[in-house]
């Protein structure tokens, strides 16, 4: 993917996205010793920055195409982003999600106007039901972080941080599928003034770290960590990208992320989801080899579960 | 207080403020059936629109009164607020505080350069502290809400929200001390196009909506509300301009207050204080007179304690 397919992108979506809000904290600054730049992508539209790359999916479909409709399997944000992008075409989506998912999930894809399909709550059964979606309805499966223009939609985060903020030295962002730092990684190459990409993973779901020593995708045999954007593993879409142009993948402990999800509600005064702390609990761990440089930090979004927070 | 005073306290304590964003929520309009635009002055320095009129206060104060020093009594957001203006404009600030307050407040202070003050947790021991500390110090006392240039300096959160926003039929304030609300009134009167300003209070703390009524400042009996920074009472300074520009006074329960809190949080994305949420319950509740018209929200603070959620 190069430098004029990320503009192309970025064109196209501009309609359908907001270009969102950098913050910074003086206290956060001082703690990190160096200037933190936070993209925050929770007040994108729905809440994350899914809804760049599900909106760039979708727009590129050919017309026969949307009007069979789109259809994706998914629990989180993407079925969120994918039902309300799709709305916002005239499109429809039919989002394949387990029965056990939690019902304020299942209302808000219905809220943004997607058809809701349950199925068992096994990988097998989910590909199995979208793939019945597809020869029935002639719908077009968006993978949500596995698929080039998914891929480039996300990117364009970063490419409108590096707008505003030319001369960064790093961007961290917090890795779950891989799209989001696969996009964030060719945004940093191809728009960078020798920007780098670090990722922020959970230790209990370390699987992308793991995959880029070993130089295969791995898996992750338990799932156990708080920030739950952050379960799924690599594609082979984004796993090259992630090889070619990330410079390193920090893993960080379950206390991290809570300490450092505190400190961007408490000082930014914004709410994010547990997954987004994981790239500025990233930035203080590498604090040492961080001091007085400009580093933009992915929030990626703020669909949390206030009954549920951590402190 | 006129016009020009209001425009000449912005331009002196611009290089000391943020200009706050200003956010919306599709949802919450279709909620509300009309168009709210929150300012968000739980973004401003130290958290709090409390900001604005310290450093307005600070700044008109002469050479000599300057060495000397500025005190108040406050546990709240303008110990804070004091303590960080005095700092940045190189005056000592003495915070009188009851030994009581949470530690967390006291480093607060501490933190932003203030000099701790502890005193016995009655009014007329703070009183008497910080009367001691006038005669011995030279220091200026400054009062949190009933002085002329701190109700000055907070009416310049609804001028800035004008300036982007010329045409709000209404803006709604929360109602505490009466500096915010009173200052709002009169920036909505100067700086408006016939916008009429509408106050959001505690039924437990209801003391401004039973002054308006009985034409004198009455108290309240007790002070079992969520929203903490609403609990004191008006003065001689902000009465009469709350009298003359204040159309009413609406009281909301304290269920309604978290329903409006946890609606900003989780559709606006930001963190703000109970307080802040009082004037989007008064909206709410008086959504029925409100169809279609532009709305100017004050989201007042963001110094919240996580750990003591009421969701």
């Amino acid at each position: 993917m190069d430098k004029q397919q990320l503009i192309d992108s970025h064109e196209r979506i501009k309609p359908f996205i907001h270009n969102t809000p950098v913050l910074t904290s003086r206290l956060i600054n001082e703690m990190a010793g160096a200037d933190l730049y936070f993209k925050c992508e929770n007040f994108q539209r729905m809440g994350a920055f899914k809804m760049r790359g599900a909106a760039n999916a979708i727009i590129q479909l050919t017309d026969g195409q949307k009007r069979s409709g789109v259809v994706t399997h998914s629990s989180g944000n993407f079925a969120q982003a994918l039902s309300l992008s799709a709305k916002s075409l005239g499109v429809k989506a039919y989002i394949v999600m387990p029965n056990s998912a939690p019902e304020v999930k299942k209302q808000a894809v219905k809220g943004y106007g997607g058809i809701l399909i349950e199925c068992e709550p096994t990988l097998e059964a989910r590909e199995r039901t979208s793939e019945k979606i597809v020869q029935e309805h002639g719908a077009v499966f968006i993978h949500p972080s596995n698929d080039d223009q998914v891929i480039l939609g996300q990117g364009t985060a970063c490419k409108e941080l590096l707008e505003v903020h030319a001369d960064l030295a790093y961007v961290f962002s917090p890795v779950g599928g891989g799209g989001l730092i696969a996009g964030t990684a060719l945004s940093a190459h191809y728009f960078g003034n020798d920007c780098k990409t670090i990722g922020g993973e959970p230790f209990e779901v370390d699987d992308a770290h793991r995959s880029l020593k070993s130089g295969k995708i791995e898996t992750n045999t338990n799932s156990n960590t708080i920030a739950d954007g952050l379960k799924t593993q690599l594609g082979d879409r984004n796993f090259p990208i992630i090889q070619k142009y990330v410079e390193e993948i920090v893993r960080v402990t379950e206390e991290e992320i809570i300490t450092a999800m505190r400190l961007i509600w408490e000082r930014l005064k914004i709410v994010c989801e547990p997954s987004s702390a994981v790239a500025l609990a990233a930035v203080l761990k590498q604090k040492d080899n961080l001091r007085g440089k400009k580093i933009g930090v992915v929030i990626s979004g703020g669909n949390v579960d206030l009954s549920g927070l951590p402190f």
